[in-house]
């Protein structure tokens, strides 16, 4: 059961000017099962992109930073689902190719100007003749207001589709920016990764553009985790039109601080929604640390109380075991942290302060805070002025059920 | 149910000359349960320790850096469990110091000559009074054939006491290393931590004791894992008394490298025993990292292995799922790791070649090797001549279940 999360409503995703969307059951894995989408690209737009950390990259990143890397351009997207394409070696980038020249076939351009994504199996081959076999199917669906149905053709372990849009006035014209994700965990290899498309019909630069991408995938995608491990497939794509006619040069341009804003407020929602979706969450656990010396050790400290099994399961219970949040902080790695000028919050309720149990605490008080499906935890440092906002789930029997039981 | 582990035998529990155990039921959090150890160690022994790198370290863990510190030397160990005694704060101190004040008058010795341990909740006023009350009775129980009884009365969420002992010839006489440990994952801010300590009747220098010990714990308590986290209380602690005559002046003395041998085999074993009885196991996995370029990345990559949530679930279903492997050692944050060059093997099965899956591997013989109650998992990373190797449990219903039920 997701947590707060309800299906996008088909009214509430504003096309994107220069964008069109077709999908297409191909059988990767499964029949019926809409597992292809072809999202179209009005020549001209610029295209930016964020791939996963993992040394062990599928290869579709691979190509995906080649063919990114001379133009920052592309003139279509080949999402697929039901296989990863990861771990698969040379034979994996033959196949992604081929995925590529039969889009470019659809499309009319070059297999470079494809950017391919793959998600579910590893380790086992692409059936790139099924996938390029269902092309004309989602040629022929393609429609500007096809947004529901893409983030549909996307989910794998998804038990609700994600996406999310905004329209914001961009000097005096309205610009429209809306997103799709995918993905209940930040790994599955099995059938899941991150994956996330956003659009937008304003016109950037592609240094803006990959700049503008990276800073909303770092305060989004960046600052969640459901199990902490990280994809072999996790994709961020900007794709910036320039169709709505307004055009943004550079940071100081009248409107950038609204495109950002609609760009950074689209990816953050979409992150939630993994995390709300998040493999047999029953949850949504907001980590917030304060007063530190930088913004890298809040981080750091937030995905240790995040990571950590033993508070995610206290969470699952709705046992406010501090304990297991002030150990976590303790060995998230900041060496000279002072731990008696810690403050600790579980909702608005003081729990720990200086590094100790408040003396006014009361146990219901924290039970209170525990019983409720969303949670912030609140962590103080008292040594300088950085913050961090991260966003997880708990950890349920479920997930070991999900993740136990998946292929057998 | 822990994974091959059977209690230990008080007859295969060597006594060590010049240390005597006695225990008490002190009520400290529970009415009738083995909750205190008192060691008595004779006038001259060298004492070593190695404790928790955790920033929240508890009030006993800072008497104990405190009190070994100038002398190298204790005259008693006082172990409690029912209360850590963290996060605390000054009052936590005071109260570990009255335990100390009450054992050196049992004892006849200044405070300063006693070590203060602490296992069981965090946060919690440490009840000293009782747990002073009970010494007189731990006192009037110390005998040296008492180690099958300390053990049990330092277990927490153990189900399995541990304990270990060798006896090896140092230079023509026999020498006695024996020891016990507790714990059942890394940390359980609740009711546990790990805790363990070993003893010898050889006589050892103070900075060679220590350097000893250190060792011993690197390749045993800092090279498992059961949930990732890192207590707030782990302590490890060497007894040399010397009582056996036989005295160690430096590395190079005769007989060293049998007794370094014999006390790194007893460190192995009860760390071993903690994982087979991790929170929840059903597998027992030994992580082997080999052909790395230094140890430190070997471990990494093993730990990032032994760490994921999704690893150790599929470890629990017993499906031979590579790609979490894989991806596992792709994020381990070796940033210079040639994937390309890295064979995968599961027990003697090759299953990864060269980054990808070895085109040999039929998954029946995965299956074959995942059904087992043991498991190696090899990663060959061709790359170096340095190895690591780990060990540490699968991830099941129960893990979930000890953890979020616990309290309640």
């Amino acid at each position: 059961m997701p947590v707060n999360l309800q299906p996008p409503k088909p009214e509430t995703l504003f096309p994107v000017a220069g964008v069109e969307l077709g999908i297409a059951m191909a059988g990767v894995r499964k029949a019926n099962r809409k597992d292809v989408l072809l999202v179209q690209i009005a020549p001209g737009a610029t295209v930016a992109g964020v791939f996963t950390q993992n040394r062990f990259c599928a290869a579709p990143v691979i190509l995906c930073r080649k063919h990114l890397a001379p133009s920052h351009t592309a003139r279509a997207l080949v999402v697929n689902t039901g296989n990863a394409n990861a771990g698969t070696g040379d034979e994996g980038l033959k196949r992604a190719l081929e995925v590529c020249a039969g889009a470019a076939a659809q499309i009319g351009c070059t297999p470079q100007e494809i950017l391919p994504f793959s998600t579910g199996v590893i380790m086992e081959p692409l059936p790139s003749d099924r996938i390029v076999a269902g092309l004309p199917a989602a040629k022929a669906d393609l429609r500007a207001d096809n947004w529901t149905n893409a983030a549909e053709a996307i989910m794998t372990t998804d038990t609700v589709a994600k996406a999310a849009s905004r329209k914001v006035n961009v000097g005096g014209k309205a610009v429209t920016v809306t997103g799709i994700a995918k993905g209940a965990g930040m790994i599955h290899p099995n059938m899941a990764t991150m994956l996330g498309f956003v659009a937008t019909d304003a016109g950037l630069p592609a240094g803006l553009a990959q700049e503008l991408l990276q800073e909303a995938a770092d305060d989004s995608f960046n600052s969640i985790t459901v199990d902490g491990d990280t994809s072999t497939n996790d994709s961020y794509i900007l794709i910036a039109t320039g169709a709505s006619g307004v055009s943004i040069a550079d940071k100081a341009a009248a409107g950038y601080a609204a495109l950002r804003e609609a760009v950074r407020a689209v990816s953050i929602e979409l992150a939630q929604a993994i995390v709300r979706d998040g493999e047999g969450a029953t949850k949504f656990i907001t980590v917030q640390v304060e007063a530190g010396r930088t913004k890298e050790e809040c981080r750091k400290i937030g995905f240790a109380i995040a990571h950590s099994p033993l508070v995610k399961t206290a969470f699952f219970a709705s046992d406010p075991n501090l304990g297991r949040i002030l150990a976590a902080i303790g060995y998230a790695g900041v060496d000279d942290l002072d731990t008696s000028k810690v403050d600790l919050y579980l909702g608005d309720v003081l729990v720990a302060k200086n590094g100790g149990r408040n003396v006014a605490y009361r146990e219901e008080d924290g039970n209170a805070v525990m019983k409720q499906p969303e949670i912030t935890v609140r962590v103080v440092l008292n040594r300088g002025k950085a913050s961090a906002t991260l966003w997880t789930c708990d950890f349920s029997f479920d997930y070991v059920k999900i993740n136990a039981e998946y292929r057998t």
